[in-house]
């Protein structure tokens, strides 16, 4: 006898959380657009489509550029199983919980990985970055994360590209919770390997991991000397799939792919610089509203698609986040590793970011916290914030 | 300056490839509900209710079934990055492209492999099992595939299962196009890992992989010495997100999920028995009128979800296909490998399982083939096809 579940019900929240964030109702729409086969004409243009998309959200010409089949976190692994084999070298800069699970990703590569550590809510210095270039000269890549999820730090790149090209070397970025919301420069910053996920400036359900390699970074894979440890994520059969041979691999994920179609047009048509513009002005405003409730932010440079706060002393962090989750529909994210329990990560990402979202946040905040004893200054928070979007 | 892409506007096909198979309004709707995140409350409920509908699809109890976040080789990929490490040895069932794959997966992780070959289109004897067992006592698991996508046959799983799990060995099974249309007892048959694909018989997109894993297998995870070579899919991980702990690995495919779950109900609500029946009716109709119109099946064991022929001599294959695409919107599958050229490749998986479908493809066919100068015999397709229905 089988039991099937009732019908699906999911809540409309407001994803202000690390991501997922909200999604807005043309990506839904046209995700459920009929099916179309992997290999159909209509579904090969429409990857070009999204590659030639891709391409301007990511700020480059890169022939490599395409989605892979997974999550965020694929295209992490896609990046480092296509660069790394056994008996490689890599450094790998460590900040946070996304430079951990890279150093993690290499070294199952086989590759011998050397670290650069800082507290996390730092950035990555360029000077350490030098230090550990002469340190390890033979390396074949330098991985960094442009935007720490786990912390909300703002990682500059310029810099630090130069230091790793001067020395001959890959640089390999995270862009995860950048792409699609802050400047992302792949070419001008000669970023040789990037992914990120749909899911957060990009406001597209999480499934796909663009990816995007320079041309050093495809020979480099060219010059390998065993082959790609995932058959999954192999680029090397991938690309004659996403390239003129159409040369089946692996059924990619077609109505997934409608959906990024869609959130890519969406960024487009506000157009880049715009988009980053708002996600600047959202980001201040919260931040003027919530310093002005007395909360302190964890990282020094903050990104503006993600606002780490530390949770003020004795307060129950747990409860404040059930109470916005149950009373408002608003989830925002708890803090990882050093800081579980000690920090809340409020995303203001993709179509999350905007001036309406800041607000009601503040309003219910500042209502919760006040329940719970903290001493806040009445109306302060939402005085900051519109102050900002007033100005 | 930047532009975006047109509005998406994908046709209505009707999908009766190797898959993507037509996928029901009720799934495209479920997936265009509203995103919630993959630590909200009510995703943890889902995730409960989609393992608890695997399991009573894939007929098991095993409490490690979950649904891995890419395509069907991203499944593959699971069962055997978890399950091989260096040094291991491993038997593979050599009849088509999937188990061509799945030697290719087993050596990436660093086994030797030993194969069990025989023509395509053929199954796997269990003499040959007995013989490669014997010859290669050592081996941890023997891998075969019981829906071969490639040339339609089907394996019988039952002797050989025994074969294996006397010698001491695990069975691993691809069920990438039998899961939800063919008979698949993952414990009656002692099957000790599995996976599956969405996009086949359970007529939902392409996206996620549903896997299960036995007690022995699990056990033999836990023996490894190594890391799994693959963190995305370390399930020694994934399984604390799927478990109580709920710990985080990586932000799952929420609106696939939501895809799955409404796919898993139909199935359920339709019943595996009256599926599986489904299938097999249509297929016998489809092979009566594919007979009476003179082609041949290339496997002798033919799956009821896919149907393999033979493209008749003087036939141009394209042509064919591409008139079947553009002047009813139906598509069928190519020949790979041996096959290039020389076979279709047709599915009946899921909803695209249906008299209304066989009636169509098979009027089609004739009126094409005709054009095309082959000598068929007018109306005794439909007839042949009709008696089945009729019986």
């Amino acid at each position: 006898m089988t039991t099937s579940a009732g019908q699906l019900t999911p809540s409309e929240r407001i994803l202000m959380g690390p991501g997922p964030s909200d999604v807005p109702a043309r990506v839904l729409e046209a995700m459920s657009a009929p099916t179309v086969g992997h290999l159909d004409p209509e579904y090969l243009i429409i990857m070009n489509e999204v590659r030639d998309m891709l391409q301007q959200v990511l700020q480059t010409k890169n022939q490599m550029t395409m989605a892979m089949s997974g999550t965020g976190s694929a295209g992490m692994e896609t990046c480092f199983v296509n660069l790394l084999e056994p008996g490689d070298e890599a450094i790998v800069c460590l900040n946070g919980v996304f430079g951990g699970r890279m150093k993690d990703v290499a070294e199952r590569c086989g590759a011998t990985v050397h670290t650069i550590e800082t507290d996390w809510g730092n950035v990555i210095e360029s000077q350490a970055v030098a230090d550990a270039i002469k340190a390890h000269p033979n390396a074949k890549l330098l991985a960094i994360v442009h935007a720490e999820t786990s912390t909300g730090a703002h990682q500059p790149l310029e810099e630090i590209s130069k230091l790793v090209h001067d020395a001959g070397m890959l640089l390999l970025v995270d862009a995860v919770t950048s792409v699609g919301g802050l400047d992302v420069r792949v070419d001008d910053w000669q970023i040789d390997a990037l992914y990120t996920g749909t899911q957060k400036c990009l406001s597209c359900p999480p499934g796909l991991a663009p990816v995007t390699f320079s041309d050093a970074a495809v020979q480099a894979m060219d010059k390998r000397k065993t082959k790609v440890q995932s058959w999954y994520l192999d680029l090397s059969m991938i690309r004659n799939y996403w390239g003129q041979e159409r040369s089946y691999h692996h059924t990619a994920p077609i109505n997934m792919t409608y959906g990024l179609r869609e959130a890519l047009r969406i960024v487009l048509d506000e157009g880049l610089e715009n988009r980053i513009a708002r996600h600047k002005r959202n980001h201040l405003a919260l931040r003027a509203g919530l310093e002005a409730m007395g909360l302190n932010y964890i990282p020094e440079h903050s990104l503006t698609s993600l606002n780490a706060v530390h949770v003020p002393d004795g307060v129950d962090d747990a409860n404040v986040r059930s109470r916005l989750l149950n009373e408002y529909g608003i989830e925002i994210g708890a803090g990882l590793g050093p800081f579980k329990g000690k920090a809340w990560r409020i995303g203001l990402m993709g179509s999350a970011s905007s001036q309406r979202n800041v607000m009601l946040l503040l309003g219910a905040l500042e209502t919760i916290l006040t329940d719970q004893g903290v001493s806040v200054d009445s109306g302060a928070a939402l005085k900051a914030a519109g102050a900002v979007f007033a100005s």
